[in-house]
């Protein structure tokens, strides 16, 4: 099972009706599904280049370990050797930093994964969960 | 200038109306700034797991060389050599199929690219094309 | 809109002027697109092989997170993994130390960026400001 | 010994006056030193994004292997997989069509190499030429 395109949609609306309220700068956002495979992403009009990417690697290393990217942070903190192998290691990016986000439904069925960049990472965070939550699916962050 | 989000996601669902009229595969679309970055994407539910690879491969070969990814086609059929060159030496995706199209305003101004990628290459620039026209915009296939 | 190539040429031309009247070591400048993209570069005879690659990474860095080089330095002491992260995922260069310059025009739109190595740090980034500010537009080093 | 900035600059002039003489589209000219590290680059208002990496690789092709990037051109047609295995042999850019052109001073020392690529390959080549013979030096395309 994975998120549709539908909910990805309203998760995204959600992310930046979160981030208009909370005056947040413009953020980018991106839906994977469970095996890391983007099913959508916005960035909105003010973000720099590269935001997609930050994104995607926040909600990719995220499911490439299966943890929410803030507890990618933690391990980063105490072993940066172990992340930067990791990194090369899964042949695809990992950005260890909070903002990417495990989606579940109720039922604890991993249905994807949420990357939020462009703020503060903690507010990222906040923002995806907002997302998450929005549609009903249950958010992990670390 | 560039496409708005605003213009990228109605561009996107133009291309899903399109793919619905006309009984497309599941459809995965893809817009670029005209620096070559993410804007906004969509993977249609069903389509496969590496379709926003090719989709944006498609865009920014377009955005790379200043044409429409028909025009790669062509060149990658005369000089196949050439193309794998120019791939290696972007440093980045570049996808020589049809359904990677320059987006330009009314005034000659490059706005960006589209890329879509699931049914035949055909379809895919056909779809782009309608998304492209909905919002007032203009298509280059070539 | 972007740097014209008539400014960058002037803009370079500045940084040059700068480094004479300063002493400064042989420096390499490189005047970035808002996509991050080469409009112009100069390496004054006497730098080192490699002093475009990291000049561009200044700049590109710059352009792809929104933030002057300044900034990312100051990131990478915090968070060294982060911006080891950033540069993997980003798939081009990001060099995190001072001399890579966003420029906006007064109205505060983004029109690129420059990088300059070659003598300090801080040197780099003094030069890079003095050609921007010569060509009448606004740098922002963090 | 290698190609001056100066002289660099002269020659990319030269390149754009032949350019603006026979109304080629914008091109994109790189000038190498015999290592194959960048002196100066310049690309016209209006090319597309990624020309200064198809232009460094044609001259950087032609330093790799010894020959104007017509000969690479040549061996592709007789050996495309010869060239595929050369590019990723010498871990960086090989673009193997005209307008990478090899230059020498008048007694045959190497000087460095330039590369053009904006309008068809003949023309982007006949515009290095055109720009190394304005500077007093010897142009080798094959």
């Amino acid at each position: 099972m994975s998120i549709t395109l539908d909910n990805a949609r309203k998760l995204i609306s959600a992310i930046e009706a979160f981030a208009a309220t909370h005056s947040l700068k413009p953020l980018t956002s991106v839906v994977l599904d469970p095996g890391g495979h983007v099913i959508a992403a916005e960035r909105q009009d003010g973000a720099s280049n590269k935001r997609f990417e930050i994104a995607f690697g926040k909600a990719n290393g995220a499911l490439s370990l299966g943890v929410g990217s803030r507890a990618l942070m933690a391990r980063a903190e105490q072993q940066p050797y172990f992340i930067a192998a990791a990194t090369s290691a899964i042949g695809g990016a990992l950005v260890p930093v909070p903002g990417g986000v495990l989606v579940h439904d109720s039922t604890g069925v991993l249905q994807g994964a949420v990357g939020v960049s462009g703020d503060t990472s903690d507010n990222d965070e906040a923002a995806a969960v907002a997302g998450i939550r929005a549609v009903g699916l249950v958010p992990t962050v670390d």
